[in-house]
Order: C-alpha cells, then sequence, then structure tokens
C-alpha cells in the first residue's frame, strides 16, 4: 500500500516552521480540498458539496444509504500532520484496498470532508457538522467572526445551508479514523467507546490599567493576578476530580511591559468522564476566581461558549467493529470529533491509530508508517463488513 | 491663558475609543509633530530636527547655550491624553506667557519633541533621547523591529545619527513638564527628586503543546502553569520589599482554547527606590520561577531588556526651581523619562502636574485644566528664572 506516497502529497501543504496552519477556508485548507476533488476523480467517486463546507465523495452513490468515512483538513494554530488528514488520506488509501481486494460493496461507500473541525478559526468546533446536523443555525454560524473580524459568510462565500436531513438519511453508518491524542494506545489501532463531556468558557478579568512604576501596589487593581491565580486553581481543581482543566488562550489589554492591565480575557477548556464533574470543576473554578477577585479589587465574569454532554456511540457498531478487528482496545477520549455530533443522528463508531508520543494539538504529534497502513487495513476491514 | 483652545487642538488625534493609539512614526504621532511645526512657526521658533526624530524648536536660537523644555507626543498602547503631549502644549504655552509677560531672555529658550519615549512601538524606552545622548547605537536601534516586523530604519526613513554633542552642547538645561503619574501630589504642581531604578525582563517559559482534552493531568508540562505561578510570586516578592513588580504583557503560541501552551512569553517591570533591592527582587522571582519550573517540568530563563539606575536630578537646580514657585513639595518617581536620560548630559529638573485619579498609562488618567494652567505659569516661571 503506497501511504507514504499519497501522504507525501499534502506534507507540504499549510507547513510552518512552527507546525501546521491549515484553517478553514484559507488558502492551504482551500489548497486540501481541491487535492482531495482531485484524487476522488482520479477514483471516480462523485463529490458532492453540502452547502455547509462538506464534502462527500461518493463510490457508488445511490438512493440507498451508504458506509461514510472520513474527516477534516483543518488544523489548531501550529498543529501536527495527522490530526484530521489522517482519516481523509486513509479513507482514500482503504477504498483502493478494498477494489485491490475485489471488493464490489452493496451499498455506497463514501468519503467525507467536514469543515472548520477544530474551530480555530470561527470558535465553534465541529461547525460542518453542526451545520449538517442543524445543531448549530446557519444564520448563527454565519455571523462567527475570525481574529480578523472575518464572517464565515464572509470567508465561505455565502450563508451555510444548515441543517441537510435529506444528506443524513443516506448514511447507513459513519466510521472516523483518526490519530489518538493521548498514550491510551498501545497497539497499532483501537475503537472508540465515548467522547468525554466538554465545554469551554470564556472568563473576563477586569480590572484598573495603570502605570507600572508610579502605581503603589496597595492602589492596583491587576486583573492579571486574578488571571493568574484562576489558572492554578483550575489545574488544582481538574486534578482533585480526575477531570482535564487547561487554560491556553490569553488576551491582555493594552498588553504593555510598563502597563498594569485593564482587561485579561481567558478560555478554560474543562473536560471529564462525567458530565457532572464538568459542572462540578467550572463551579469550583468560578468559585475561587471570584473569591481572589474580590481580594484584588477586579471583577470576574465566565460565559460559556460552548458545552457538549457526553458522547457514547453506538455500542452494537463499536463491538462489531472490535470483534472483525479481532479484539482491538475499546477506549474513550478527551477530544471532540465530527463523529461526535453525527452520533446522535447515525450509527457512527470511530477507530484510534496510536501515538507513540502522546502529543497532539502540536508538530510532535507522530505516529509511525506502519501503524497508519495497519489503520488503513483495519478501516477497510470495516467498510467491507459494512458496506458488504 | 487659552489652555483649553489648544489642549482641544490636539485632543482627537490618534483617540480611540479604548484610548490613545500615538505610537512613534505612525499616522497620529506624525500628524502630531506636523501640528507642532505649525506651532512652532506661528510663534518663530526655528525647528530643527536631530535625525534621531527629536525635534527642537528654539526661540532666538544662537550659539550660546539655551533653556530646553518638552515631551513627547507619542502614548503606550490605549493610553491617556495627557501623558507626554502634556509637556509640549505646556511649552508652547510657556513662551506664551513669557512673551505676555514682556520677558526678552537672555540666553535661547527651547521647545523638544522627544520620539518614542514610551518604547511602545520598538520595545526601547526613551529611544530618541537615549539615540541624541548615545546611550544607544544607531545601528542597534536602526534594528528594532515593531509586532509587524517593520524596523525602526523603515519606520523613521532611515538609520538614526545617534549621538549629537553639538546639540547637547547646546543645551545649558533642560525642564521637563509631565503630568504625575501617582497620587503623590496633592498640590497643583511639584518638582522631581529621582527617577527609581527600573528594569524590565522578558521571561520566556517553555512547555509541551499538547491536546488539552486528551492529555493527562500528569502528563502535561504546561508553562501556563510556571508563568501563574511567577505573575504572583512576582507581585509577592515586590511587595514584601516596597517595590513594584508588573507583569501588563504576555504572548501564548499557540494561543488556542484546545490546546496547552508549548511555550509563554511574560515582561516583568520591576522598580524600586534603590537598585539592590531591583536585583533582590529579580533575582528572588527568577528562583521562584525556577523551583516551579521544576515542578511543572517545564523551563525558564529571564533576560534582561533594558535597566536603568537611579536618577537623580540636578539638586541645585531642584532647589532653585522649589524655591522659585515658592516651596513646591520635591517628589521621587517610580516613572522612566527622557528627562532621566538627559540628566546624564545636562543639568535636568522636572514638573510635576497633579494627577487626581492617580492613574497612569490609561484613558482614565486625568488633570484639571485649572491644574495645568498652574503647570503653565510655574514653567514659565522656571524658564524665566533661567533664561534671563
Amino acid at each position: 500500500m503506497e501511504f507514504r506516497a499519497l501522504w507525501d502529497e499534502i506534507a507540504a501543504i499549510g507547513k510552518e516552521p512552527t507546525g501546521y496552519l491549515r484553517y478553514a477556508w484559507t488558502e492551504p485548507e482551500l489548497a486540501l480540498r481541491t487535492w482531495f476533488r482531485a484524487q476522488a476523480g482520479q477514483r471516480d467517486l462523485a463529490v458532492e458539496e453540502d452547502g455547509n463546507g462538506n464534502l462527500f465523495a461518493w463510490w457508488n452513490p445511490s438512493a440507498e444509504p451508504g458506509v461514510l468515512t472520513g474527516s477534516h483538513f483543518d488544523s489548531v494554530p501550529h498543529g501536527g500532520a495527522y490530526d484530521g488528514p489522517l482519516g481523509i488520506v486513509s479513507a482514500l488509501l482503504a477504498v483502493d484496498e478494498l477494489r485491490a481486494r475485489g471488493v464490489r460493496p452493496a451499498r455506497p461507500v463514501g468519503v467525507a470532508v467536514f469543515a472548520e473541525e477544530e474551530g480555530s478559526r470561527f470558535g465553534l468546533a465541529c461547525l460542518g457538522s453542526r451545520l449538517l446536523t442543524g445543531a448549530v443555525a446557519p444564520e448563527a454560524a454565519a455571523a462567527l467572526r475570525d481574529r480578523d473580524g472575518v464572517t464565515l459568510a464572509e470567508a465561505a462565500g455565502g450563508v451555510p445551508k444548515g441543517h441537510r436531513p435529506d444528506l443524513l438519511a443516506r448514511i447507513s453508518s459513519f466510521v472516523e479514523l483518526h490519530i489518538e491524542q493521548g498514550r491510551a494506545l498501545t497497539v497499532p489501532v483501537g475503537v472508540a467507546s465515548a467522547i468525554w463531556p466538554h465545554g469551554r468558557w470564556r472568563i473576563d478579568f477586569a480590572g484598573e490599567g495603570n502605570h507600572a512604576g508610579t502605581t503603589l501596589m496597595s492602589d492596583r487593581h491587576d486583573p492579571m493576578l486574578t488571571f493568574a491565580y484562576t489558572v492554578l486553581a483550575a489545574n488544582k481543581e481538574a486534578r482533585l476530580r480526575g477531570a482535564h482543566a487547561t487554560i491556553g488562550r490569553v488576551s491582555v489589554e493594552p498588553n504593555a511591559t510598563n502597563a498594569i492591565p485593564a482587561r485579561v480575557s481567558a478560555w478554560l477548556d474543562a473536560r471529564a468522564a462525567d458530565a457532572s464533574v464538568v459542572d462540578d470543576l467550572v463551579a469550583a473554578v468560578t468559585a475561587r476566581a471570584s473569591e481572589r477577585a474580590t481580594r484584588d479589587g477586579t471583577r470576574v465574569q465566565l460565559t460559556p461558549e460552548s458545552l457538549s454532554g457526553e458522547t457514547a456511540f453506538d455500542v452494537a457498531l463499536r463491538d462489531r467493529i472490535a470483534e472483525r478487528l479481532g479484539g482491538v482496545p475499546v477506549l474513550a477520549t478527551g477530544a471532540g470529533h465530527d463523529a461526535g455530533v453525527l452520533s446522535a443522528h447515525v450509527p457512527t463508531a470511530m477507530l484510534f491509530v496510536r501515538n507513540p508520543s502522546g502529543v497532539s494539538h502540536s508538530p510532535a504529534e507522530t505516529a509511525s508508517d506502519d501503524d497508519c497502513i495497519e489503520g488503513v487495513r483495519a478501516l477497510a476491514d470495516v467498510l467491507e463488513d459494512l458496506a458488504c
């Protein structure tokens, strides 16, 4: 199987010294879509766009529901090569593998490319699959702005079509192959059980901007202190609960060396195996931030930006896949995926490919070619099982 | 005296809803320079540029050394109206006041506009006065870059001329009027004793970028934690020493909600009445940051960006001014000024105008018109005393 040859065709697209920059509807991501359409054409797959930025390339399209696989091209800022694209390249290679095996599927097999999975450009993760499934209103999505003030409607060339029940009705099941994002997998391939509940909160810390040199320490209302305390509190409260809390994005005003900030905004990412633990964690972080704000003479406000309950993948499909693949491990993940969004509408499963570094959302993310080839074979096995 | 009329002429230049944006060599600051040249022309003051971006408008220029006053137009990001421009507007009005009094100075009186005092664009405070006095090499200054990557040479239209001993020899004394930047002044006008020693350090925290959802808390090397701990430690160590420490500028990579940062950079501004206290403070912050980095599995590095020892203004000049003004208060300041740079070369003094809010480097900075008018009268008194 020519994994490396196909993989290398896209390896340079959007690659910067600091990692991949493949934001949705930017030049690198559009180049990847163009490449995908060409690959689909070479394989006689019929490509359709759903009006939400998602692409579907069908082998033997028909009125009968088909088995869909695929993932996304877009990256986090300075991300890795595998998160997303591995699922699309593996899907194309799985089609090749099935043909090489002489398989003639009884139902359509489709390869999907979902738009803005990471939410890195417009702030809402799984935007393409949320639009497709009606989980977000097209008008609301159209008005989202990136950091440069560009709206999604401007970037995507119009207001999205939104909910496409007609298209969902043509999907009998969805299987997304994805690189594992921790170190939980010690064999080449595993299958997902569930996605942890998770949410994103914006935390605004407001104080009094002032001169760094002349303002007495006792006169300060420095929101950076409240922010810093909250970072440490979120970490501690998450560890106490076996949950995950991260503050990885910060914005400071005026962000000058010689000025006490007037405002610090930060984003809290919180996840746990159980939704009540996430709620409890966020309540504890809020309480501790508020206490510290009183001490600092600052103000703090939490605003939820996105919330997702637990996603349990289809149990029958998961067991069928695990059995078909000879008893591969079944594992939960803390990461969101388009598969999580689709799972509320069609029987959905995920395959994971081993990530020896356990690093994700970073250029240090890695997978061996051998494991990726194992992933393609496993995906081909699953598609053959489901489509024949 | 028409303080308000002249003040209102520049009030709108560079004013944004969030405060003033008057960075050196940007459109608003250049508009202020154009306005200054026109004002100098109306007063028959001869304007010269020193090849470093500094302007000098001389009343009765001659070979004899003259009394110089003035300040700067550039602002911090989202700064106030008074920090800098008050000293220039007051200087122009003091010339008017002397003429209204019928004063015929025996030596030249000059009004100066210094470039990039805040260091908000190219990172080095008092850049214009440092170039003029040879405190920074013109080639080094020319290569400084702003946040967009533009070099100072590109912004200023060439490599600065640097040290101008010929021009310094023509200054018998320098008096800068400036808004007070704390709440230390309870009468309209005061005179400066000294500027606290201060420095700026860049602190780089390096960890391992990773996925916020899938990375176990125990597997993380999160530089945001080390940074947050350092913010709180710097505040505590400064308070223990009666010093000032501020971390007001932060940069995060990749700065994404769902990514543990790979790197956080922060800038520490540290000041105290005594240089040994600043050294001790920074040593303590470094030690505590390093301890925490060991715990977090991250790396931390401090790099000094600028260091200034204590600046004691000319004692004879200070006493002469305080006496001339009828015994105004004498006070030290934690803020750097072009007057501090010039004081190593010519007898230098500063007048402060009361700031009721005590707020500085913020649009909340304020001074009453009555106090500003008192400031102009005091400056005129001092110039009359020194130039006649």
